[in-house]
């Protein structure tokens, strides 16, 4: 739905989550593996060499895939079985040797977040710098504040727009902070435990993480804590941002006019209007993320050693809320360029 | 991403909510209301026409679109642009004459949801006929039942099979019944009180209904419980199919072994499993489309007599959870020719 | 905490939901059991009129209730305990016979929603005579319109009074068909399918209905639609007075001042503020509820023929959602009466 | 409902969050305000020292707190006439002076997750000492691992010891670090800005951070996002807690019997039945704080500089979501003595 995602999506961020990015992910991780591997001594440098070979060189079957996904509920089985067929014996089998598929799975979408919490990263360090410019221009500039709605006292733009940089302040920081909590590998094996790699798993966990600038953790299989702390985080960005833009739906309602858009939404039926669209969205936004935010800690009872419900809600919630946060953040941006004094 | 909609998503459904799909819709309420103004004297019937024709020959410039529903939140203003401009004059203030980008959008959806229904009702009684079929198949045999995860006393096929269609059945009925109660035409106008016909509203008003197969309601721009309770039976439908699908994937567990599934799962590191990929589909579709209907619900504090917050987020929900319920009956029909006796 | 039940709670329905309520209710629900049991032959005449006047004369040990609680997860089976020991044999058995936990659980809460659902319609009529009044009052007054957060054209206060009212009407109307389809009762026995009975379970069931006025249905233990279709109805409920308390809130804003509230709510610190406390806790209570309403079809996934997991969440929410929604018309009618034209 | 609570409650909790307690933190709160007053020369030292002996000595007149509770949507303007009555002239004017309710308010919240921070530790450490026991006693003992609801590969009592306890270790470090982050004072006066302070704002808030034993922090009246971080602390405490419970219900179901539960509930219909009642529970209260969570998120879109709605959507959400996380810690610990070897 390409008409809502031009208002409340984030073209960018859809992109780094696509299923292209997705699968060449996983195969970064399938080769970084096979190097790992070579290097603990579990397969033979020529098997790891042959691997990398064969995915540089490797054009996926996508209907194959999409079947793939439908019948394993999992994408890995079916590419493991397309890069498997490009390669000659004796290495089939030391292609993803020890792994499973949540390993693959788990790891590529750590990549994939880093590169989110690029963007993220640098649209937070823009709409702060925009705060700041605003903060310069409005320096020592009056507004009557309101609390429950109703006309207060007067305070200053300095202290509304301080108020309204500090948590993205906060929040940036935290996603500095998840870099090194969250951005970890996924190696555990089958059933979680790394025994599948016969006492090399350590090794070849601690190998796999330096070839893909990732930390090092135990197998969290089955401990999706800190997935659901990075949503978390990631609703309270676009609920900050949704703070804001509920501020200036308020502050630009005509009969306060403290503040005006250049360049709000216009009307089919109404010429004067000056809609407060993206202000709107914040908050709709906001709203969105929170409410998935609740969704995806009920992913956190993961039944047994893998649990395929849990795992699958997690995939339906969580790209979304990256999006969604992206979303967020590129309207903040762009409501923050409209905002002039009223 | 096409990968994660293979697992758990619905083409058809998919289909139905496009872009396209919506924008056709759109275009369909325009020419009715046409229709219906003409009918009631609000315009010529040459202005009619000429709507109808100018919308008949309508190819929609999609960038413009997109570029609208980013500035204006509604992609009706520039939709409502594009026609005119295939509209000689004197008949460009013929066309949209008295409503809102809202009237339009609503009513769309509307249409929208009742082809849904269409494949929904068809795929509900698809499955009511599979369990009907496995009950005379089964009739008569014990099942061990459980109650809080522990074994209670013998049960049959008989009762489960019953248990499992009867809220089914239910759902099927509310359907039927929101046909009814939901799918109505909305016409407002621009503060939704129908002023802007001028007397000719609620003429023009039964002959959109009319003209569309819909029912006639008060305008309900700002109303919007009935869109919610949507959302409602959409989460019961899945959380019914979410219960099954819980009960499978206890039930085909290798140590109960009831039933075993007929083309199970495959993994990439244990070639014994037969992973019930369907049965745990239903339970995250269920878990999903259950939040996502508390998140729509806070679509209802709705602001005035407009409120595009509560309105886009309505956007970001409703879509979604009409595919997830799909995938939902998709998946559960999927499911029930999977089942064995164990 | 009754400091914030004094501003969000409701002691009446906090009454019909309390222990010392429930128990009761399980009280009848056995007496009426053991009545329906005779007249179906399943227990003696003697037996049932012993029972009864256990039941009269019996007075719960709180304390070995609540650790009945924690110890089974439900409370009935100590409660049978400690009526048993009050019967003298050879009646002990006929208690309770062929029933279980949930079939006294279940029915005793149709028992109190109904007793909810009377206070209800009495604030929904209170409510709407309230806007009628009001309607009558400020006929063809002009009200302005806002879309967006924008002011928009000129109503009147005809036409947001009947959108105030409409849903609530509505909802009434729903509240009568769920006396019907939700308030029965349920018999299903030890796994839910009657056989307990050894035969006399759906005259029992009928019977049982008829004593305590409720409907009839089939087993539902594990079947929660209708419970979760009642958490939907109480936040579409509240969402609707939520919507009224946004509206209220927006027109009651110093700068709008299309209404003003006779006899708002203090600060500390500012003596001039007249807050719309009741309109914006109308809103925090439809979030609340609609939140909650989300959380509550989680237990729709209900596993085998009873999950505790599932059985518990509806506990922790259905009955704060019926006070919730109570709140929500007791301050919708204290808001009501506070509106003056501004 | 404490028969509830018996259950899925925490009397502990409840008493720190109690009206009382809440009311007495108030009293501190404002006697350390009129102390860190008269040091910063905001007061004199008198009057500090006459609201010292008003508060010692002072007795709440719960109704009037109550009617204030409902009036004001805030206790705290009558706490403070309440207080005031006690003070001789030219003292009263000194309380409370500068300060607003929701300084008071929240900064007393501070005070109360303080003490229920503390519990929480404490159990969280004694059930990794339970858990660390268990892994000494069953060192090396085999456990059949299962994904996806299946049976995969054998693995052992120490990798599913070392799950469990590794997501609590990593919450009892984020309680730690959220005691420095979370736990400051809140300190604005009526908008939020600390001009009421007339310069002596920031020493003030200093002396009442020392005072209380708090951290010191810019005003954040209208910034929530600390306090939704609490909630999806607290969901994610639950949530590992309820990972442990569906495990335990899983491994103790009678086809798999890898554990036994010691003492598990009975039935009032089958006398053989042990229920997994504490680890049902746990699941439950898990998906229902996670719930709560995505809720409270709600809560960030806070208008203005004070919004009664999202701050009352705070006290409906927060002291439950407190509740139950120590719930879940106590049945946590509770069910963790329950287990053997099946």
């Amino acid at each position: 739905m390409t008409l809502l995602s031009a208002l409340a999506g984030d073209a960018e961020i859809e992109a780094l989550l696509s299923d292209r990015a997705q699968v060449d992910h996983m195969l970064a991780v399938e080769r970084a593996l096979a190097g790992a591997s070579a290097d603990a001594g579990w397969i033979s440098a020529e098997a790891a060499g042959a691997i990398a070979a064969a995915i540089d060189s490797f054009t996926p079957d996508w209907p194959d895939l999409e079947a793939g996904m439908a019948q394993d509920g999992v994408v890995v089985p079916a590419l493991v079985r397309q890069i498997r067929r490009q390669l000659a014996e004796p290495h089939r089998a030391a292609l993803h040797k020890g792994a499973t598929s949540q390993d693959i799975t788990d790891t590529a979408l750590m990549l994939q977040v880093a590169a989110v919490f690029d963007l993220y990263e640098s649209r937070l360090i823009a709409l702060l710098s925009r705060f700041d410019e605003l903060a310069r221009a409005w320096a020592g500039r009056e507004l009557v504040a309101h609390t429950r709605m109703q006309v207060a006292l007067p305070t200053t733009w300095d202290a509304k727009l301080a108020a309204w940089s500090e948590p993205l302040q906060r929040h940036l920081r935290a996603i500095t902070a998840m870099r090194r909590s969250l951005l970890v590998v996924q190696l555990g094996g089958p059933v979680g435990d790394r025994t599948s790699f016969e006492g090399h798993g350590d090794a070849i966990a601690a190998g796999l993480a330096q070839r893909l600038d990732l930390g090092l953790a135990a197998p969290w299989h089955a401990t999706r804590d800190p997935i659901v702390a990075l949503g978390n985080l990631l609703a309270l960005l676009s609920g900050s941002l949704g703070k804001i833009g509920a501020d200036v739906a308020l502050l630009a309602q005509n009969e306060v006019a403290a503040l005006r858009l250049e360049g709000g939404g216009g009307s089919s039926a109404m010429a004067h209007k000056s809609n407060p669209v993206n202000a709107e969205a914040l908050v709709a936004l906001a709203r969105y993320n929170g409410g998935l935010a609740g969704t995806l800690q009920q992913a956190m009872v993961h039944e047994y050693e893998r649990s395929g419900a849990a795992w699958t809600l997690e995939w339906l919630t969580l790209p979304t809320m990256l999006i969604t946060t992206g979303a967020s953040l590129r309207l903040g941006l762009k409501l923050a360029e409209q905002l002039r004094l009223g």
